[in-house]
């Protein structure tokens, strides 16, 4: 008898990446504070696309080329250049419906980058405000899916692994999980799911210290919070667009 | 005021060792299923002293050359040329006690020589049997400690994270740690620390599952157990003796 299920495999950091296989396979990229929070917000509030770019001299390059939106973040704040940061405030419906935006982050775009170069045939992009589009999605797909954690500078981070776990939490029973990072991530999710927020200052992740040293309560709180921006972003060309 | 405390980093995976400094450090190579266990339980026993090597030729022919007893394994098993394994039974008092070991692993000795080469001053190895004298050790040392879990082919697994977790949840107080990775290790150590072999079935952790196999559950439950084998294995001019 054959286990006809699709596999699920976590990886926690960029620098293991190349452990997995990707053929085949739906890609999730994770980057829960703040690039892909901020992606499914921005589509959700109508952006017409997100352009991810691996370095802020290719945002500034195109954002002039194509008459879009610059914006993205080094080491948390925005980059020198670039009009606009990672905030997901900073994407209101009024300010971006139907416009372009050209977007590079510290880890988040760079980690879709190198499952491009891998050869990934289907990339998406997950975070809490749009858990369940892309739970949904992988249900329906019946892939095998790879949760790729953007994590900090390859460093591995609580919140990334957190969101992996919420995913492996609602769809497990359909998948075959032998990987230690899944069965890590959703004990992690479990333990921490009464209150995310709370669970994150209590264990002092690094990224609550950075973010509240910048004043960002407030976006961390949103960027853990389900469903509020519920599209599921989808990578086409070069582009991020709202799957349909 | 600074901070006086040392620091305290957890390297989920050889991958991720590079992202770690390690001058003034004490690095404690973790390969909890079953190096580590098995170099602490033979140190104990007697054993004169272990030659960890990374490949199984080095290990044939210095075993030749010094007339040692050679052993390790690849894949869990007993490597081809070698004689003996990696399981801490097949190194009794009776059998091991003033001989030289010499030891080559999948993932342990290989991480060992990979903080050699970055150049660690310090270096020991940790397992649950000797849990109690790495965190004397490291308590007494007051320096900058790198835990380093060598993991399954660079996948992290969750047995190597619950022994970090361990020495975290007991030594924590005199270190600072700004690490995700110790968190989640501590984190999950205290949801496992009732019944760490029952938390490793119940979570069909990738070496339960491939140890069961193999049949050697009685090696797993000997290789959770804390302090059987309470000697401090001590990296010195190319070998491991215990640390006096």
């Amino acid at each position: 008898m054959t286990n006809a299920k699709p596999t699920l495999h976590t990886s926690l950091s960029p620098a293991l990446l190349n452990l997995y296989d990707l053929s085949n396979t739906v890609v999730v990229i994770i980057d829960v504070l703040r690039a892909t929070s901020t992606i499914a917000t921005a589509l959700y509030n109508g952006a017409k696309c997100i352009i991810p770019v691996d370095s802020v001299a290719k945002c500034i390059e195109l954002g002039r080329k194509i008459d879009a939106i610059t914006a993205g973040e080094r080491d948390g704040k925005v980059a020198e250049g670039l009009e606009y940061g990672n905030s997901p405030f900073e994407y209101p419906r009024a300010f971006i419906e139907n416009k372009t935006l050209v977007l590079t982050t510290t880890n988040g775009t760079k980690l879709l980058h190198m499952a491009l170069e891998r050869g990934a045939p289907q990339i998406i992009t997950g975070s809490f405000p749009n858990l369940s589009a892309v739970c949904n999605y992988l249900l329906a797909q019946n892939k095998n899916v790879l949760l790729g954690c953007a994590a900090w500078k390859d460093r591995v981070n609580i919140e990334d692994m957190l969101f992996a776990g919420a995913v492996i939490n609602r769809i497990k029973k359909n998948f075959s999980i032998n990987c230690d990072s899944s069965q890590i991530a959703e004990t992690m999710y479990t333990k921490a799911k009464k209150d995310l927020f709370e669970f994150m200052k209590a264990k002092e992740a690094s990224h609550y210290l950075r973010l509240s040293g910048y004043g960002l309560e407030k976006d961390m709180q949103y960027c853990l919070t389900p469903d509020v921006a519920n599209v599921l972003p989808f990578y086409e060309e070069g582009k991020l667009i709202v799957h349909k």
